[in-house]
């Protein structure tokens, strides 16, 4: 479900649609150099440091759907659900901020719990 | 942040001022009878599960911020951070569903991970 259209929206969407889509380096061109990423894990500074946490994410990334977007002139609300390999749902909130066609700030809310459980199975295994 | 005013928007508001402003017999008021509810834990179902899971939330909750709020007619999408008595900041994300001035679904996310090291360490202790 989406609001109006957005110049914000519609940055977020296509940076989404190529992430989910599994081409990252695609989804890296909306995303500026500077992009500070708050995650639940910590604050991420930067495309490298931010592409070295999201990347390995698409690698594990089995479906997704998109469950509500929203956005305005400058700001982009997303809400999703992903299957992954190890997680059969998980899903993601993520509430960007957009300058000038580029992605400059990032606030990802997702549930650890599952996929910290998934690795303690695995290294218990 | 919020977009343009929404119907949808208004009662998710009218709803998160409540239970952020720790009056839950009021959040309830616009909570449906038969809502359901799809939290990290699991799916809740009914207005007395919802209250059980959400209203000892509130008791721990401290501070709590709107990081962006957008909506259209039936769904209102909102996404905060909260400072509880065991995790600093605790965001969260809600996809909620309106009908007739009344929450008939959420959809929350949130990161468990937190408050269940949290209780790992009181249990520790």
């Amino acid at each position: 479900m989406t609001a109006a259209p957005s110049p914000a929206l519609d940055t977020a969407l296509a940076y989404h649609r190529a992430w989910t889509g599994h081409d990252f380096d695609r989804a890296m061109t909306y995303i500026a150099d500077d992009i500070a990423c708050e995650a639940p894990a910590g604050r991420l500074q930067g495309a490298q440091a931010f592409r070295g946490f999201m990347e390995p994410f698409t690698h594990i990334l089995t479906d997704s759907h998109l469950i509500a977007a929203f956005g305005d002139e400058t700001t982009a609300l997303l809400m999703y659900d992903t299957k992954t390999l190890p997680v059969e749902s998980a899903p993601g909130a993520e509430c960007l901020t957009v300058k000038d066609g580029t992605i400059t700030h990032i606030r990802i809310v997702f549930d650890q719990a599952p996929f910290i459980a998934a690795q303690n199975a695995s290294n218990g295994s």
